[in-house]
């Protein structure tokens, strides 16, 4: 039976996830993988696709949803918005084998570990506190208040670090790019992915 | 504080689990690594060395490494002599950043996940019964007892393989290597082994 495997990335903004996970999903090479989208009840941006950055639903359809209990996390953030994660969409993609990624903070991971127990979660650091600063301070365009709220939502969110199976650091992009690989093709070599995968050998073996 | 992994290694013969183990270690590319070297009170056969093959020692000096609780794992085989694998050789090189392999069967493994319960595991299987059996019966030099007492030993060998961490078929050699090499990278990605090779920068950042 194909069955793909669901992880949860986390990072403080300034650490490259972003550009990690787009740059992991290019070069998938066969396998097949994608980033879980989200519902919203925000409105769409100019440029942003239904179904492809967003499902942008209403607000009432988002809260039948979550008494349909179809959100794995799901959070209401400053300016009212609903955000979630819908796991009806997640099952069917894992079902098709494909590896889910899913893009969120500390608080939906430890939403999600509850629900899911035994799914893996991958939490991404900057190469160091100055290049954090740096990369956080930006091009000196923002007032000093925004870029406090900035720096201290990124260390909340580092506080959270622990909490994760995997710490990757990226100091070269190319060498934290080669360490998601690494913990992803090592995901698929588990006991319990392996006996879905190749169950046919195992029976055969086992038979004899 | 730098700090090796312990893996153990099992598989049935014939799975070719020793050619995977020399190309790993010889293509190790600046990460150390090493197999585990066994006590035995066998004599050496010629051309072993004294540390390199095994440790050679009397019974007398044997026993007494076994009251010191010295042995992660032994067993007396067939014709009397004692297998062991000690305890502290390994601390050492695990201290000295050397990830060291255990090459030992189902029964060391279990011995040694009772006294190192986070020890990580791997088990390698053939890529089909016919190879295996194919490679089993060898040059057909061998009586028909011999060779069924060698597939019945293989497949015990194989009944355990769910009580492993990461399965590796040996269907295609660099594949099975090129896993092998995936396992090991993503462990050292796990959060307890990356909390002690990057102590200073995770302090660092959550001093903030």
């Amino acid at each position: 039976m194909k069955q793909g495997n669901l992880y949860i990335l986390s990072a403080p903004s300034g650490a490259g996830k972003s550009s990690l996970i787009s740059a992991l999903l290019q070069r998938s090479q066969g396998q097949e993988m994608m980033v879980s989208v989200s519902h919203t009840t925000r409105a769409p941006r100019p440029g942003e696709e239904d179904g492809v950055h967003y499902y942008f639903v209403s607000e009432q359809a988002f809260e039948s949803l979550i008494e349909q209990g179809a959100f794995l996390e799901y959070a209401r953030v400053f300016g009212g918005h609903y955000y979630g994660t819908s796991l009806p969409a997640i099952e069917q993609n894992l079902a098709r084998g494909i590896d889910v990624f899913l893009d969120i903070d500390w608080q939906g991971a430890q939403q999600i570990r509850r629900r899911i127990p035994g799914v893996k979660s991958i939490f991404i650091l900057p190469p160091s506190l100055t290049e954090l600063e740096r990369r956080l301070i930006g091009r000196g365009q923002d007032s000093a208040q925004i870029i406090a709220e900035r720096m201290s939502k990124a260390m909340a969110e580092i506080s959270h670090y622990d909490e994760y199976d995997y710490v990757v650091i990226n100091d070269d992009f190319e060498r934290a790019l080669g360490d998601l690989q690494h913990i992803l093709a090592a995901e698929r070599l588990s006991l319990a992915y392996q006996q879905r995968q190749n169950a046919d050998l195992i029976h055969q073996l086992l038979a004899k």
